[in-house]
């Protein structure tokens, strides 16, 4: 089946769209979430995907923001001129190469990682002569994996990171902080290893303190979750994350995260001794200061 | 103002209230939302509350949950037989002892504190003949607090820990079981200690953890914040509790919080030096672990 899906907002405003083909590769929770989005706000003119799987593939193509869903992602990508990839981060910068060849001359490719400096340098060194590798990292995962959570309003008002290297086309870079503005996200423009420090301390830290406190609770009685309140359900959640794509990520970030962890390791020795050490003025002040930032997150 | 409700329950019902008079020591989010509970399904004849500060007894006054608000805790406990002491950890079982002497002969007293071994051991200790001091522990705290966030439906589904001593009369303890579960609570009888080594785990570990990580972020560039998801917003929820009633919990739980402190450092280490010596397997099978729990968290 093949759909020749025209976005009603691209009749009604007769302005081109921004890109005229995108090629989403892999439409799990992110890839094709940003294809319904993508297809709402008109983003561009036909949006094609791979699948691995052909029930995916059938899945996409009975939708309505999917023209095209292909079996290898040089059919979908091929005379792309924007191109986003959705696997999990091990496998980005080596797609990223082999499907450049065939993008049309001018093409722009991107990505949703997790991690950025291994990925972005990886990826731009593969590119061939007029395609431009510019990494995105979108702020909106969550432990929920698949296109049957996908949604259109998943990246309205998140935050999103783009990554140029310091000798990525200017204009490139626009095209994508473009891309992720008109998608509804608040885009900061980071470098790869910027991106890489902060993530390993709000994102990639919390899951590893969530999933080891989840770790250190599966060894104790069995009725125990059953006594759980929302604090302890709050403070896991993300560690229901697929185990595969986090440890993934904390392959490709592992020197930031292991220096997170060593910043959080020093932070929580000193709350213990001040404890043992029963000073609890000390305990008060690093709770206080816990607050002070906490209230600060909207 | 003194009201002379009649919960329409207890109309309906024809039966009696289980309780005659119900004093409620510091009417803050626990406390209020307790009251408003007993009142809507008729578990005491009367309600009186005691506030320290005036206009939180006006508030009262004012509400339909509240029979009468008094500035003095003997007062309001005054003939009283059954007596819930809802203040922060470290003046409960000072509190229970003052009182008890003012409730009617057979007056049970209980709390809702988040530690229980010193504060069964105490109170128990300071009851006078025919009173009976059964510790309790709902689980339905919130990083709220204050009357202002109160509602009646807090207790409901959730769950609540009655912790008797040994020698503790089955009676008394039976009897605070049931004003629970009336509450719409689901209760477990466990012993101070049981008590206080799992909610060390369950409960005032993560919220160490979710403070430590705060205060650590709290000394990273200010713009970091800005660019958090709803994995570190979940993460640090509890963090936003108040500083000085959880520096008295982690004082009266000392020992307990910094068993499971350890503990956490110990599964910590463990992942910290399986990525160190990129040992991805290792680093897996702990996010594995910790899944597996989570999604059994309903």
């Amino acid at each position: 089946m093949r759909m020749t899906f025209v976005p009603s907002s691209f009749i009604l405003s007769n302005v081109s769209p921004p890109f005229d083909k995108l090629a989403i590769l892999a439409p799990g929770l992110l890839g094709a979430s940003l294809a319904m989005n993508a297809r709402g706000r008109g983003l561009a003119r036909r949006i094609t995907v791979w699948a691995r799987r052909a029930e995916v593939r059938q899945a996409c193509e009975g939708s309505t923001w999917c023209d095209e869903a292909l079996a290898e992602p040089e059919e979908a990508a091929r005379d792309a001129d924007f191109v986003v990839v959705c696997t999990p981060v091990s496998v980005i910068a080596g797609l990223t190469a082999r499907v450049a060849p065939v993008c049309c001359e001018g093409a722009i490719l991107t990505d949703v990682g997790s991690t950025k400096s291994l990925i972005c340098r990886e990826a731009a060194a593969a590119m061939p002569a007029g395609r431009t590798f510019v990494g995105s990292h979108p702020m909106a995962g969550s432990e929920k994996t698949g296109m049957q959570h996908a949604d259109a309003g998943l990246f309205t008002g998140r935050h999103c990171f783009v990554t140029p290297l310091d000798d990525t086309a200017t204009h490139a870079v626009d095209r994508v902080v473009r891309f992720w503005r008109d998608a509804g996200m608040d885009v900061a423009t980071v470098s790869p290893e910027q991106h890489d420090e902060i993530v390993a301390h709000i994102s990639h830290l919390p899951h590893v303190l969530a999933s080891v406190l989840s770790s250190q609770l599966a060894g104790k009685p069995a009725d125990w979750p059953h006594y759980a309140g929302n604090g302890l359900r709050d403070t896991t959640r993300v560690a229901a994350g697929s185990p595969g794509l986090w440890r993934d990520i904390l392959e490709q970030n592992r020197e930031e995260a292991l220096r997170a962890i060593e910043g959080f390791e020093d932070e929580l020795h000193r709350l213990k001794a001040a404890l043992h050490n029963r000073q609890f003025a000390a305990v008060k002040s690093i709770l206080r200061r816990g607050k002070e930032f906490r209230d600060c997150l909207t």
